[in-house]
């Protein structure tokens, strides 16, 4: 088959979209959170449909919803079908019936006698009850004791969902990396910095990693009249003072790339006229570069340190929060997605890091993964707001499908996966 | 009668302060809020002791309780006897008990032909229907509406306590600037400054005046991961810049005395992932002195001015929410305190502002008012904790008695209230 031969049906595409829409569609968003009725319903729904791609369908132990090829070696393609409590249409959505129409295209293209392409919809991967559950489980990364433990916010195990959904008991499907080539995943950019450069098609370098700190200052609660200032351990003004200097310094020492923010403030009794006693904020920053998380981390410990707080008033608490290394996409790929990209969409790409965590990062170390992003109109996600063109939509999945084809083409990848790793260790 | 002749008695003084610790006694605190069972039991209870005391004694139409003296002209002492919700013991009640004693001490000297004591304890100074409601209803500064309007927080109409204590269609007590040569009030510090120089008794030289500011900022709330610094409207971010510039430009034009508290902060959504969409908090400052709050709200504006926001976003909204000019203390009344400091406590006395507002500041213009301090341990206030040294609370009546005994002495004042005024203007 020559190079971008394939062909997806836009129409077909569309169509499918909007009907996994329906499950959970609640006015223009979806509430299609894990394990709840539309989620089953649309679990159901996908089977058929890719069965009716020629994938051998079902739903494992943990509900991902798994299409498998007839084909002795594949190209894993997939992404999340389980929204936020208040998720957008095409957050997850989109990426899984990328996976789903690029299979058929390459079905309908003549497929190729040692190699297909397997579609998965991952479950719970926005953490309603465990965040990457169905990725982190089919890959082996999830301990049955976490499994054991896990609830919602309010209060329902998970065990309990995974039985009421009638998932208990079914077989758990896992990552064979004799006949898993690599893991595709496209999804919406969930940012603005494509549209703000008229961009149509995001090459994903990597999944920047994050570190988060949270600081408590412990002052002395008093009335805001009656105590002079040098005898103040003002928790709050001690907290802005840290909470600028950060800032301030993390601007001299960030990347362009690196993203830092303290989105979250707490300070008790938080009346205007008492002088706060307790403070804490959350700060957190995000890069693809480990040694960049490095120096951010220095540079805020430092700020912490030089900051200090007033006579008599302990040091803030800093407890780390998170701290997640950054996962880089596979070159060979990546390449792949550029070549497609540049061909339907000349000029109008560019590659750049996903600041959000996604489930191609689990298989990070297991087998080569790779992503495409398309745009997000206004940057707008997790909102019933968020929305992407129907061009986009379309050139997206072109781009998707036929970089997937020509990996599947490529005589190295289906010949010597380890080719086309850049990490050869399992971590 | 010689001065500093007056004898207090500290074993009936103690005796009564326990005595109306008890209504609403709850642990070592006091929960006798304005109107409460317990409170107008206690007002039931003042009624009988200033009997008692020789005066002709009642509870007015909105519950202030008033003691008169037989002679035609007095001075007008006492305080407040309702509580916060967690009150302590002496905030308030130790004026009121001070007040009676003084009066008795008073009459047991001997007295005076032509000038007495009248004892008042005024309702709500705590605000918990109505912010000073007594003394500004004594003092004619309430207006009906404002009455008719006011609740407590949780709905309960301010005319239906009124009503239901049996005080509605009593006559309103009123300021006879005919009689009333001055008012005098004794309060526990409520701050840490007495206690921190070693001192035992504080003349107030002014109850502070305040200003306070809220600023709110509008941003544009988005995802923590995925939008690029160049992209944010961080409301948070700027928030933190603008309180770290306005506390750090206070330090430069702050008088020794000013105090400034940034006490409450809201933020939106207030999660750690999100860069926040909006942004506020309160700012307020407080000084004895009109031309220094003038000057703090001149550095404020720059500071907001100076410190700007990141492109794109708007200038932060700032609404006045506080602002109440300073209120003299009379300057001989001072000195009659500073004379019977000096006397029973050489050395161990200072003079200071008000960092909080009293019933005092309500006379302003009408007649001369003066306040006396006493230690508060570990400058706690408002709260179980509260409490003074049997020891300052014993020498802090007997220095208020003596102060009380030489103006009603002091031929200036009873021939001619003016020539002790330093304001000649009612306002």
């Amino acid at each position: 088959m020559s190079r971008f031969a394939l062909r997806i049906d836009p129409e077909r595409l569309l169509s499918d979209l909007h009907a996994l829409r329906t499950f959970g569609a609640c006015g223009t968003g979806v509430v299609r959170t894990s394990f709840s009725k539309p989620d089953q319903a649309s679990r159901e729904w996908l089977v058929r449909k890719f069965g009716d791609a020629g994938l051998q369908a079902g739903i494992d132990g943990v509900g991902n919803v798994l299409g498998r090829s007839p084909a002795d070696r594949a190209l894993l393609l997939g992404s999340h079908s389980d929204t936020q409590r208040e998720g957008g249409w095409l957050d997850g959505a989109m990426g899984v019936i990328y996976a789903l129409e690029a299979a058929r295209a390459w079905q309908e293209a003549g497929g190729h006698p040692s190699a297909g392409i397997d579609v998965a919809s991952w479950m719970d991967e926005e953490g309603t009850y465990l965040n990457f559950l169905g990725s982190r489980s089919f890959c082996g990364r999830i301990a049955d004791a976490e499994i054991a433990a896990a609830h919602d916010t309010e209060g329902h195990a998970l065990v309990d969902a995974i039985a009421a959904a009638g998932y208990a008991g079914r077989p758990v499907l896992h990552l064979d990396t004799t006949r898993h080539l690599a893991y595709l995943e496209a999804h919406i950019e969930q940012g603005g910095v494509l549209e703000s450069e008229d961009k149509r098609i995001g090459v994903v370098t990597a999944i920047i990693g994050a570190r988060e700190y949270l600081l408590e200052f412990e002052g002395e609660q008093n009335h805001a009249g009656t105590t002079p200032m040098r005898l103040r351990k003002d928790a709050a003004a001690t907290m802005f003072a840290h909470a600028a200097a950060i800032d301030a310094r993390f601007r001299e020492v960030a990347e362009d790339e690196t993203v830092w923010t303290m989105g979250r403030v707490e300070i008790r009794p938080n009346r205007p006229s008492i002088v706060p006693g307790w403070a804490e904020f959350n700060i957190q920053f995000r890069d693809t570069r480990p040694d960049v998380l490095e120096r951010m981390s220095r540079a805020f410990h430092e700020t912490v340190a030089a900051t200090g707080v007033p006579m008599g008033m302990p040091l803030p608490r800093v407890r780390e929060t998170i701290s997640v290394e950054p996962v880089a996409m596979d070159a060979t790929l990546q390449s792949a997605f550029v070549a497609a990209a540049e061909h339907h969409a000349p000029g109008q790409w560019r590659s750049m890091p996903s600041g959000a965590g996604h489930d191609a990062q689990i298989f990070d170390g297991l087998i080569p993964s790779g992503m495409l992003f398309v745009p997000s109109i206004g940057g707008v996600s997790h909102s019933f707001l968020e929305d992407t063109s129907e061009a986009d939509l379309v050139l997206g999945c072109q781009v998707f499908a036929d970089a997937i084809a020509s990996i599947l083409d490529s005589p190295s990848l289906t010949a010597d996966r380890h080719r086309t790793t850049t990490r050869e260790e399992p971590r």
